[in-house]
């Protein structure tokens, strides 16, 4: 898989591509990161890709001219599943959306800065928009990490043991159950007797009540889906 | 404002600190972002912060006894207002929450990695659960660098333009109106024309209008709270 991640900021891009999961699905070359400099595309003699809003309002918007120059640029060299837009209204980003997208062979992620994107960006060279909550942040920056990160790590091999993914949170619509490790006591805190027993069918079903009683507790609505 | 981020992976937290808004904020005085690394916090003559699960099971769980001491000797040397872990079945992080814990005095937030933290962390050192969404990422510390970026962005002097962070979408539950920047044409795409007109009443009203459709269409959610 190939993601291509667009931004005017790539040091809040790339420093986070090069640490552990990611760092080592690249690697093994399982996934191949790219990030562009925006500004490398700008026909500005000041390298500048945003410019005032019409209208009049607060704020710069990113321009469409860098933006698509660098888009076609990409797509006259390989096919792209989608070219995703990092923005606080696009469609929620999910688990499943993740396991979808980990299928895919080429993506670029556009992150979006300052005040935000020319729309015409959005209406005519966008196909898909993301957004990780409902919370606004400095830029698109982290979300185009996050979204990567949660895509990454489920492609076969990306992570030391399969099976860990499988078990993690949201995966079976059930919140993973409470672990522990050494020391067994502490500060008179001890860990459930039952994970000290050795009861292997025990321990299974014991951790299988404690999922869903937290799913229940903390997040009914996953057991309906 | 300080932030305590306790991490096993401090070259994933504190390049993105060290960006855009954030090392403005730090710049100014506003912020102090300070990241800890784990490690230097055990005990362990390899610097290891993690060991096997009690009962056996895929992945490695961090221990308590390092987090421990690290919390408790930032606890001894100031209040906080929230000991935070960052966790997929925790608290679902909105804009509300961001606005909120923006007038917290000292925060710290603890990245779990690796299968995940021993739970006796989560039941007596930990006060705040907070998930950024429904998804499963190599660990905590992106997730707290969004946090920390939502929320920083908000103390008063942070961004240039404090307009500019009042119109963004969810502020007032509604979805921000779309923005055009030049050329007002671009391979037959333009700007709508009511931008151009100079008509600063109509501007608003059109904006407004577009805010309240683009919610209506996308968001109707929001507009129910």
């Amino acid at each position: 898989m190939r993601i291509d991640i667009i931004t005017v900021l790539p040091e809040m891009v790339e420093p986070s591509l090069n640490c552990s999961i990611l760092k080592r699905a690249q690697n093994k070359g399982l996934a191949q990161l790219v990030v562009h400099d925006l500004r490398d595309y700008t026909l500005d003699k000041h390298r500048r890709v945003d410019d005032y809003p019409f209208g009049g309002e607060a704020g710069m918007v990113m321009q469409i001219e860098p933006v698509d120059r660098c888009i076609s640029e990409l797509k006259s060299q390989r096919n792209y599943d989608d070219v995703i837009f990092m923005t606080p209204d696009g469609e929620q980003f999910t688990q499943k959306m993740a396991n979808k997208m980990s299928m895919s062979e080429n993506l670029i992620i556009l992150c979006g800065h300052y005040k935000g994107i020319d729309y015409r960006i959005r209406e005519h060279l966008i196909t898909k928009e993301i957004t990780i909550g409902d919370y606004v942040l400095t830029g698109g920056e982290l979300p185009a990490v996050i979204v990567t990160d949660a895509i990454v790590r489920l492609i076969p091999g990306a992570i030391g043991d399969e099976q860990s993914a499988l078990s993690d949170s949201f995966q079976d619509n059930l919140l993973a159950p409470p672990i522990y490790t050494r020391p067994a006591e502490y500060k008179s805190w001890r860990v459930p007797d039952i994970l000290l027993s050795g009861h292997e069918a025990k321990i299974d079903e014991w951790r299988y009540n404690m999922s869903l009683e937290r799913t229940r507790q903390l997040r009914p609505d996953l057991l309906d889906e």
